[in-house]
């Protein structure tokens, strides 16, 4: 038996990382280039003592609970409904789209016969993506997908990922719903949790094994070598057995086939001595230039009546991920184009020459997961991985 | 032609003044008992300048806007969606019960598979009564539906009507609904205003017409009188034309066939020198003795964020109407029993023997109006009014 190295400590390598370790009872090293756990739900206590999560907003949300359940081993998870406004000619209203926000745009009174046609039309459906409406053969709804379309998702989508929206991917354009109700819950998930500690918190009792070795400010790549004719990979000239990888796929391979294109956020914080600084825990601002949301954290994990007189804003402005710009080395999504696609595939081929790396996680299998589907999907990979152990062993 | 006279000055009595003084350029004197305009609307400014409905709070919800538009002639309508919380087994949930007070009633797990039956089973449908619920084949739904009679409902009408639940009538227990979706709003009405300066104020501007006289502090019955054999009315010994009646029918007529049941409120106000006493603007006591409702009237009036140091709330005691009593001398709510409905029908077939009485609102049609329908009603009433008078001109 060699070793098993997993690369990155967001849900995905943590995870995998404490299941393999406890539940096949194997000696797990985890590498992390950072110096700290937990990807990108990193979350610490800035010194006002307001608990910031230094890579934007994340929340559980999610129609199973067992996925809160399984969290619920390493943290304590109290409820959280995420809330989200959207600053639209000078106005906030309610994300996504719903017939609240569709009043306050068009105005209450042409809202009513546009409110009874959408009723009719989408009879028993939750949520409808936005391109329906566009594509609607009514022409009332059709201008009003268009106006949505034009006032608070052609400049956002613009901005988000750098790009003309005819050239996104349409799985992400599909994305972006309008709630066929007054449902003013950002996301219409059942379950919407936060750890009570912190991200942070959590990931840290999630790694707390015995069988964990944990290696902080480490570069994996500067340690794995691939044996292309042997098909072996070593890990400081040592056989790996199994190779968990959850970073950037093309570095793995030395971006032997072209750098895959990822989106960054640079954060910029602003403190204020104000009690509250934003109507809510988020806006988004689609007309604003250069920068997509703001994040007021207070709200998120004290509630607006904390008694400091001081609040901090966390903007995102958007940005090319580029490993040399110090604004914008952190991967955060992958650009779904046809091209980006191509170049994954061409990467992946070359991962399978391997039979014993396992890709987990956005970065490392360039798609666009949520939280929810991260973790219940890494839960999944640990059935093959044990299987695949057990037959070993 | 003799005089119209209008007795009471809500909703019906004052647009129907209006309409009659403005629209028939006729002259009205409108009657009113009370020192005030507006009926159960009246609101007026506390010492501390917190906008107080002395009646208990009232918001304009109707699925019309034209609704809207018609009291935009007298005040600025601002929207505001109401909100109520429930406080139950010692939590504050959300009312009516939705999918959010199901999972905070039987805990998010048991919610799961509960959730997923109720979607199926109630697809499309925004809101069902609990009787259904409590009705339904599946045990689970049944027992549900139980729980929730039991714990927010038994008691809560008990105490509204000071009745036993088996003896009130079935058209208002399906007043009480369930929400199949986590739609938080208390009302599920498009539209959802109030006036910005109360409603007092739109009343004042209502009557305030050339052709309306105003007689506060009148009890228009000392005047009124009925002629048995001509079947003529008149007040103050000369005839009338018109009568438009929308107090209690029983004291119209000398309460001959005895006394209709009205339920009413004693409004007890409690000031406290905090900026916030209850954590949303109406809490619904289901499970408390003897009162069912507070609401804090500055969080309807002014937003919680005011910066009075003291606020105020007014909680709600439910009595039977008694005129004698001077906690209990204001008729609320129509107690629709069996043998009110037979002693109201005798009333009516009273009223029907002289062709120039008009009966319109709660009180005088003995109907559990909402304050839309009531609007609604009073404009229709109008029109076979306004088609009565041309028809004599």
């Amino acid at each position: 038996m060699g070793r098993i190295i997993i690369v990155g400590t967001g849900f995905s390598g943590s995870i995998l990382a404490r299941k393999i370790a406890e539940e096949c009872n194997r000696k797990v090293v985890v590498i992390e280039k950072r110096s700290h756990i937990g990807g990108n739900m990193y979350d610490e206590y800035d010194e006002y003592g307001i608990l910031v999560q230094r890579y934007g907003p994340h929340f559980i949300t999610t129609n199973k609970y067992s996925i809160v359940e399984y969290l619920e081993k390493y943290a304590e998870m109290i409820p959280h409904d995420v809330r989200l406004l959207s600053f639209v000619d000078g106005n906030f209203v309610q994300l996504p789209f719903n017939f609240r926000t569709l009043q306050q745009l068009v105005g209450a009174k042409k809202s009513e016969t546009l409110l009874a046609k959408l009723r009719e039309k989408f009879y028993g459906r939750d949520r409808v993506p936005i391109f329906e409406l566009v594509e609607s053969d009514d022409a009332e709804i059709s201008k009003y997908g268009n106006l949505l379309f034009e006032k608070a998702y052609r400049t956002y989508t613009a901005k988000q990922w750098g790009l003309q929206p005819e050239e996104i991917d349409k799985s992400v354009l599909e994305r972006v719903p309008m709630a066929m109700s007054f449902d003013a819950r950002y996301i219409n998930k059942d379950f919407q949790y936060l750890p009570r500690d912190g991200f942070t918190a959590l990931f840290k009792n999630m790694l707390n094994y015995p069988n964990i070795e944990l290696r902080l400010n480490t570069d994996a790549l500067v340690h794995i070598c691939f044996d292309d004719k042997k098909h072996i990979i070593t890990y400081d000239g040592e056989e790996v057995e199994l190779l968990v990888f959850t970073g950037n796929i093309d570095e793995l391979f030395g971006l032997k086939f072209g750098r895959l294109p990822y989106r960054s956020l640079d954060i910029c914080y602003t403190y204020e001595r104000r009690k509250s600084i934003l109507p809510e825990e988020i806006v988004s601002y689609p007309q604003a230039l250069g920068y997509t949301r703001s994040t007021e954290y207070k709200k998120i994990t004290y509630g607006i009546d904390q008694d400091i007189p001081i609040s901090m804003i966390a903007t995102e402005y958007p940005l090319e991920y580029d490993p040399n710009n110090e604004k914008a080395n952190i991967p955060y999504y992958p650009v779904l184009t046809e091209e980006s696609q191509r170049i994954y595939a061409k990467y992946l081929i070359e991962a399978k020459k391997y039979d014993n790396i396992v890709l987990c996680g956005r970065l490392a299998e360039y798609r666009y997961y949520n939280m929810d589907v991260c973790i219940e999907h890494a839960l999944e990979k640990f059935n093959e991985i044990r299987e695949r152990l057990e037959k070993k062993a």
